[in-house]
């Protein structure tokens, strides 16, 4: 199967579905997030979703490493270097090693495979592109730099739209085109992650959406709003400030067109009815993924879900 | 005063040095070991004088920042990446924030002289050249590179002399040229580091030599040797490899025509006379720097030497 993942909420389900399907799952992650700090080379959501299949995730805050420790940065901080950005000093080998083989001539794809296999991962991560590719967040100040927004505006200033700069230029990596088979995988997953940052330049890079629809293999995504509001992130503000209402109804219209399904939470039920007048099946589940048991729980409810729907697709 | 310095020896003298004279004191450091390390650069006789003089060596070692810790390099381990040149957490700070800086164009000179600023040491540290100079050890198995011979090799193999890549198109940074004006400082001190690798480098930075000289102030050496033995590193090693005596009357050879002086251990006491047969003075001291109080009492040695020696250059 095949999972689309940003942050912290699409490696917890990522983690849930490699539970169940081993190697047979591989994750596509959004790449447009990265940036250079300090000369080297931070692909935030690639590492969140790498420490997280590898069980080296921290357990409290679902990205970085567990244990992990702050010399370097405290240095960092005493010779005048920019400390905004948490650089842990473990997280800091992912960046340094990237950093250096990139600057070699491997891709990002090539990377991301070498630390898989050191830290023995059995599914499949694929960065969603080899070229740069960077998220502007549209603002009444102008267009700012998603880590800018992110981190450092701790994402206050209100949000106009998004921008994925060098998109057109992006490629689909060859091997990840070659997973792109319906031969290779019979369900496709949007993880709840963020629709508009970590989803949203995963489907823009140029042919992918079209190849992920060419499979016609059931498209199920999990709403990351529950409750009217996200879990994590700045998601839920975005809906607002976007002008629509914060709930999973948004996010099916969102994905309207890709989806076949959507899994939203026990808690949003009331809504199933207007999503389904989408045309887009729903199925309610506890989605907060509060231990390794829920985020098992939670993968099989996306494969049952996605199994109910094949049927429907024959 | 001028203090010319390599590694741990040189930049105990040069802390002795800093305590009496302060901003009077400028250190000129060897930066012919630097390397690139997993696309950092690394220089470390730079960083062990700069540690010294900031009051956060590593007592222990004598190299290194005091307190250090190794998460990174076990992650680095973990991932595959080189390991065998141990990268403390503290120590990466200088490492990343110097290649980011040098990467953005600054010299550095410009960066040892911000390190210098923000960790509030008073003498003026300068590297011997901007430019990349590289020492080549020459052994039976051909020219190898100094960290490849000092750190993976652990000084094993035989040297046969010694080669400064590169010294040719160095050239003496405009902030150190300043400095080498007997207006500024009345004393050279030629710290207690190894002659071949640490100070001929910066002896052979094109006009360097020729500009000391021109000064027409005292040189004093410290004999690096003492008891036919180095203090630290391969120096004696070196020397009988070199097929001269191990004692400080090989050292003194070595450094005639540029030192007036040169300071040596009380147990090497029956070395004076054929050291002074050299035209060479000799002074005899405790040179053993084990603790802030012998290196500030050796410093004095040298600064009365110099004022001795002064004298006779009227």
């Amino acid at each position: 199967m095949l999972a689309l993942a940003g942050g912290v909420g699409g490696s917890k389900l990522a983690s849930g579905l490699a539970d169940i399907a081993g190697d047979g799952l591989a994750v596509i992650v959004n790449t447009a997030d990265d940036f250079d700090h300090l000369g080297l080379r931070i692909c935030p959501d690639l590492d969140t979703v790498t420490y997280a299949l590898a069980g080296i995730a921290n357990p409290q805050t679902g990205w970085g490493i567990v244990d992990e420790t702050w010399s370097c940065l405290d240095r960092l901080a005493a010779l005048g270097g920019d400390d905004w950005f948490r650089l842990g000093d473990k997280d800091l080998a992912t960046h340094i090693l990237r950093t250096h083989y990139l600057r070699q001539g491997e891709t990002l794809t090539a990377v991301t495979e070498r630390f898989r296999q050191r830290l023995r991962i059995a599914p499949a991560i694929f960065p969603m592109t080899d070229q740069p590719v960077r998220t502007l967040v549209r603002t009444a100040q102008g267009e700012l730099g998603f880590q800018h927004y992110f981190v450092k505006l701790r994402c206050e200033v209100p949000v106009l739209g998004f921008l994925f700069q060098g998109i057109e230029a992006a490629t689909i990596p060859a091997p990840l085109e070659a997973q792109l088979s319906p031969v290779l995988h019979d369900l496709i997953v949007i993880c709840p992650s963020n629709p508009f940052v970590s989803v949203d330049p995963i489907l823009s890079v140029p042919h992918l959406r079209e190849r992920l629809l060419a499979m016609r293999r059931p498209v199920v995504a999990v709403s990351p709003i529950i409750g009217g509001a996200a879990v994590k992130g700045p998601a839920a503000k975005m809906i607002r400030e976007l002008a629509m209402p914060v709930s999973p109804v948004s996010i099916a219209r969102h994905y309207r067109g890709l989806i076949h399904g959507i899994v939203i939470d026990e808690v949003d039920a009331a809504h199933a009815t207007e999503v389904e007048k989408l045309g887009i099946h729903v199925r309610t589940a506890e989605t907060l993924m509060t231990g390794k048991e829920r985020q098992r729980k939670l993968a099989e409810t996306c494969i049952r879900f996605g199994e109910a729907i094949a049927c429907t697709l024959q």
